[in-house]
């Protein structure tokens, strides 16, 4: 039965007893040398070096209470950071999460977010292994994932002229559920769903390594910006083959309803945490990855860094904070 | 000249450039193998462990702009976060942010900021490589930071019956500077600039470590607080001698100018960010340290586990989010 005390009932040390326990349920890797408890955790990195992103979703701006439940916020939190360090071509190992919440929050709500969290490190066996709490008028998590670096690390900046472009995972269907979602709609689910709890491809990532992958990136700003960033790291321009994005009949049948036109959302949404991978010609690539273009030597200062079939992209460039 | 423009006005990209010259302008490591500006970044860990934690500063909270500069504001959030690995025995050697802004902050406050976050890391040689920035009503900042372990690490479990308890840097001045601020003064700076940038005694920690030092904790929640972590931890009683405590003739002045009891800075103030550890009787103990009190055997369930001169503490445990 939900735990309906508030925080401030409960008391921060109350609280944080709460999170061991809720940890406690999921498997904690033998890598875990330290976990929660400690001033700090104390994480194997067998390959001595780290790999280490950060990344924060803020309440009415990443997401609602009333759209999705504790536990697919959680799990989504988790989810973007271990994605980041997917991209690099690792496997996640550990996260720590910082947790700012009003007083007024049920208890309840907090044990589901980090069951939540717990279930989504477990999908590649990682551990919550720290974090910090805090009384805050605003709802915001700030997940920190940490990896142990493969015997090589996939960057932005490795893409090159001649290159195929390739993706694993959805494009544009979180897009498509947030906009469901914001009409008062909460079907279809498959769409729904991609905007509540992505499913970032992390086995394609550690198999694009092996593959030979020249650059990879996590699609969390929309494929065009996340292609820009490729292009601009590497030097080079990348076509997409406009052919290559469409057919994916769900989210085309929703924006034909909402009379949206479904490119905003398979070039410009974010968050489907999809990966982004460039393969020389030869490379036998991971069956998780489709080709979706090519990578072109850039020709001058001019020019256009990502393309569609051969010309200058025009729709939204996807979402940027503080504008 | 500080930059006038909004957040707002300047965009996250923007802003995250910005970030990324404010860091250039400090040194960057031969551990940081990638930077900012990929979807992750990685960092050597020469001892195949790396140790990490986050905390988190909110406005209102943890500080007011008007009270410290966006330099004290980035120095505080990472000198919190280092002194935890500080505290494990271990050196911090990179850092990363999550920046929650309100989006009409001045982008000049936050190049300070940024400033101060990379003049507190390069202090023990460690560098900023990485983040997330996102727009909040509440201005948030939470900062991870990893070192890699040294051969042991110390924990808050290793404190023995006949070893000594003993303390490196200040306790309770960060408290009377804040209880200063809060009633309108600046004055005296030594307690003002212990609240606004703590200073914590970070090659002391190494130093314990190879002294032998059985325990060791970031004084955050108040000396009271954090000896009673300890003794949980360790199964212990830590009991600490009053005599030892006292002689800051500023703080001990400026409790009498406030009618304030000292000893509730002295016991139950947090913020200082000294490191309290145990060392075994026959230790050399670093001179950084002095002696403030000895661990007892647990005598029973209903034992104290934090003495004063002998008997039961009854001061303020110091500070406790949500209640």
């Amino acid at each position: 039965m939900a735990d309906e005390r508030t925080l401030a009932e409960l008391g921060e040390f109350g609280l944080i007893a709460m999170i061991g326990e809720a940890i406690a349920q999921g498997p904690m890797p033998a890598s875990v040398q330290v976990g929660v408890g400690d001033d700090a955790a104390v994480v194997a990195v067998p390959s001595g070096r780290v790999v280490v992103a950060v990344d924060q979703m803020i309440e009415g701006r990443h997401f609602r209470r009333d759209w999705s439940s504790a536990n697919d916020i959680g799990r989504k939190a988790v989810a973007r950071s271990m994605s980041d360090i997917a991209a690099m071509g690792a496997t996640p190992t550990a996260v720590l999460v910082a947790l700012a919440a009003p007083a007024d929050l049920a208890v309840g709500w907090v044990h589901d977010l980090v069951i939540g969290m717990v279930t989504e490190a477990a999908v590649v066996g990682a551990a919550l292994v720290g974090g910090d709490t805090s009384a805050c008028d605003v709802l915001t998590l700030s997940v920190t994932a940490l990896g142990s670096a493969a015997d090589r690390v996939v960057t932005r900046a490795g893409a090159k002229a001649g290159d195929g472009v390739w993706v694993a995972g959805d494009l544009g269907r979180a897009a498509a559920g947030l906009a469901v979602l914001s009409r008062g709609h909460r079907q279809p689910k498959s769409l729904v769903s991609a905007h509540r709890v992505p499913e970032p491809p992390y086995a394609a990532a550690l198999a694009a390594v092996a593959a030979g992958a020249t650059s990879m990136i996590d699609v969390s700003d929309g494929l065009l910006a996340d292609a820009g960033h490729v292009a601009r790291a590497s030097g080079v321009t990348i076509d997409l083959e406009w052919a290559t994005l469409t057919g994916d009949s769900d989210l085309e049948a929703m924006a034909r309803n909402l009379g949206v036109d479904a490119a905003t959302w398979i070039l410009g949404g974010g968050e489907d945490h999809a990966l982004l991978a460039t393969f020389p010609a030869n490379a036998n690539v991971p069956a998780a990855f489709r080709r979706i273009g090519s990578v072109k030597r850039l020709k001058s200062e001019e020019s256009e860094e990502v393309l569609i079939d051969g010309r200058a992209a025009v729709v939204p460039k996807g979402h940027e904070h503080f504008r």
